[in-house]
């Protein structure tokens, strides 16, 4: 429909907006993701899922800004992370920089509002997080991480909740296929006091043997026992830490045998296996790991990772653990955590990598271009208010409809042009209607299944608009039609 | 339940880690904001209610990165847009900056992959952006935006679209004060060319006519007439921009005149306006405003502002407008495109402002600090097992449920330290029981309604567990009790 105007549009000048003297490149940053709708729809979809079952365990949202103070950032939390960390002097001079997980900014909430939170605190946050990392496949620069934590109360019941409700979110997305890496750092540190390896070297020795799945046994037995050379390092600094580890290669060599041994493990965690089972993760599912160590400084004792089966070369697609003194480096008093952390965009690659993210995957099931079950077309400006109508009454029963919006060229009224855009956005169903239907008394359209073959003439039928909110619900739940 | 465990944890060495050597001030930047739950879950709300109203209409979701490469940034949309945005170099010497706005992506996205797209495109997109302004009530330097936007589709349909759907998503969130201000920068163009304003003066003028609402009639006339002085403005460069508007006096009294004569603008809107009716938006919701033109340069045509009543002081929860020229600078050739920005942030402090973010508004209503509807209490760890299957079985019925988590000191274990937690999260009803109920055949539980006064005793009730699920959804539902 144009609109009616007194004054005529053509008649105006037209704004004129100078262009960029050379054309940009329209690309994002390296490692950096744009996300379409297809694919952004089964992200939010992954999100909405987790978010819905962490609400389920009385979780509640929160949220905290992707910009902090440095100093928040920079805290001892392991060497890695302070290379990774997007810094930077604002324009007051503040030195700030992009956060690198939620788990920090959590911690620094519960110092400055924890008089205003009920404990234990249980909250989830969706949001993006910066790492200046090496891009690869499932690793970027920017991510979204969604974080399920507990804040104030004592091991193993918070890590059955948070791994329940994992497994949960997983079975209703239609992901079987992952399993669950877990451990504890206190039987680790259990492990380094009877090899004799002092209190001082564990935040080193875990950290080194976080490399074993990527850098095999090799490398971290020469890393453990210093014989690496300073051309194996980033950095001087990385190595005069490194070398702070030295454990006697006897003892690297038992540790590396013991950290493969998960029996004793198991019994360690024997009750804590046993609550998971009662909560419904198989125990297939689980699988005790005694070299896991997570990367992070701050966890004191359970860890896990999550992984996808055939698609472990993109590494977990979520993980985890317990920080038991995270808080007190901001508050006087140091509340015991336990997070997890989901890796969307990760768990996105994984899925895809793993099959499991194909069109026909119970996971991207009915994920289309377009958020809409029911087309309706137009033809004659004249008709808009009628169809817009139509459109109306489907989208008040709840029926996502999308009305056919003018492009303004030669083509745009016409119907294969419109059924063809239709059929390109993964709209199932179509509505037809010109003066001859909507003119007869009561007025009718044509409903027409795009799913089948098409242009199958077959699959059109006339229905009164009284009886068409029923009629497109029979046909997208799969009931035969009359 | 203590995990069984080999090896006691007691005697085990608990980690040390370094303190920072001062405690940190847990302090978010200035303009940055922490949403703690019972806030995070109205603004989570908003959100959700926006994107399932838009996904009604047939909107899909898409997502771009937060940092983008500066070049795309600041193509020229406008002085203060440059000012404002937060840019630094990365550690591989690329030149970046925080998005300001959503529109700027979204234009770079179809770009680089319209030819994966279905056209008209409609997106929404959920995302925080980032502007260096001055902090005050109600304007953040980190803002959540949800943006809607139709490309390639011509006025007024797609305009219509959208705010219906802002109304529709209004109404459902209980937020009836509201008003959209409304103008058309093509009739604007047209009232400067009668009064002999030169095109190339049009931008120019629409950028000091935006500052008539929060600067005044008087300051906006000396800048049109160029009577202003360097001291006004923030550098020489603004100052010099300004002096090429320059716009005779009368000239310019006649301009200020016009823009406040809606009935022509009215009369210029009146099919766009008749239109909107129909799709159920009030039309004293609808105020055309001629002097209305949006800060951003790469507007067109129409324009639009959203306001909340009592809270016009925090400025407008949303805006948006037609920008048929901005795909150009990035692509060969330039769809159209006409979108609506929500202020989520803005819109959460303009509700508070107008009393209708309070408890017992209808936008908050069932809003806590927990998303649990039952709280499970635990007395003994021998019986977490049950207790947790109580939990489970709640769960399995779609009620959120909290089960208590032991927080590891003394107090933890009693029944008004659990039921006060329960209370001040917000959850309406908790389980209680101990051996005695457990062990009955069948096993029963106490249900306490926590809305009543606290502790009164009349509010309790045995409940067989066969029979917990049916009695809770009762009770929430608002049933009496047998």
């Amino acid at each position: 429909m144009e609109p009616e105007v007194e004054g005529s549009i053509p008649s105006l000048p037209i704004l004129e907006f100078k262009m960029a003297p050379e054309r940009l490149k329209p690309r994002p940053l390296k490692g950096f993701q744009d996300f379409l709708p297809p694919e952004a729809r089964l992200r939010e979809r992954i999100v909405e899922t987790f978010c819905e079952v962490f609400r389920l365990f009385g979780f509640a949202p929160m949220d905290t800004p992707a910009l902090e103070p440095e100093e928040i950032l920079l805290s001892d939390y392991g060497v890695d992370a302070n290379k990774q960390i997007y810094r930077f002097t604002d324009l007051e001079k503040n030195r700030v920089g992009l956060r690198f997980d939620l788990t920090v900014s959590l911690a620094r909430v519960i110092a400055a509002s924890g008089h205003l939170l009920p404990f234990p605190f249980k909250r989830y946050q969706v949001g993006k997080v910066w790492r200046f990392d090496k891009p690869k496949r499932g690793r970027f620069r920017e991510f979204l991480q969604l974080d399920a934590d507990i804040v104030g109360a004592q091991p193993y019941e918070p890590e059955v909740e948070l791994l329940a409700a994992v497994h949960q979110a997983f079975a209703r997305l239609g992901i079987t296929g992952y399993y669950i890496r877990i451990n504890d750092r206190k039987y680790l540190a259990d492990v380094l006091q009877e090899l004799g390896i002092e209190d001082s070297r564990a935040k080193d020795t875990f950290r080194v043997l976080d490399k074993l799945e990527h850098q095999g046994e090799e490398k971290v037995f020469k890393e453990l026992t210093g014989q690496l050379l300073l051309q194996d390092f980033d950095s001087a600094l990385e190595y005069e830490r490194m070398q702070e580890v030295k454990v006697p290669p006897d003892t690297a060599r038992e540790l590396l045998r013991r950290t493969q041994d998960s029996g004793r493990l198991r019994g360690y965690l024997s009750g804590f296996l046993q609550r998971l089972t009662e909560e419904g993760v198989p125990p297939e599912k689980v699988r005790a790991d005694a070299s896991l160590t997570r990367g992070l400084d701050y966890y004191t004792g359970f860890v896990c990772e999550l992984m996808l089966e055939g698609a472990e070369s993109v590494g977990s697609v979520g993980g985890g653990g317990r920080y038991d003194d995270l808080i007190g480096r901001y508050a006087p008093t140091s509340p015991t955590g336990v997070g997890l952390s989901i890796g969307v965009d990760r768990l996105l690659a994984a899925l895809k990598l793993a099959g499991s993210g194909s069109d026909s995957s119970p996971v991207a099931v009915g994920i289309q271009r377009s958020s809409a079950a029911v087309f309706v077309a137009v033809f004659d400006d004249c008709e808009v208010s009628q169809l817009a109508a139509v459109a109306r009454r489907l989208r008040n029963a709840g029926i996502p409809t999308e009305l056919w919006l003018k492009p303004g060229n030669r083509e745009g009224r016409s119907l294969s042009r419109q059924l063809k855009y239709a059929d390109r956005a993964g709209i199932p169903l179509a509505v037809i209607a010109g003066s001859d239907e909507l003119g007869k008394s009561p007025p009718t359209v044509q409903l027409k299944d795009l799913r089948t073959e098409f242009g199958e003439a077959g699959k059109q039928i006339e229905v009164p608009i009284e009886g068409l909110v029923e009629k497109v619900k029979d046909l997208l739940s799969g009931a035969t039609e009359s």
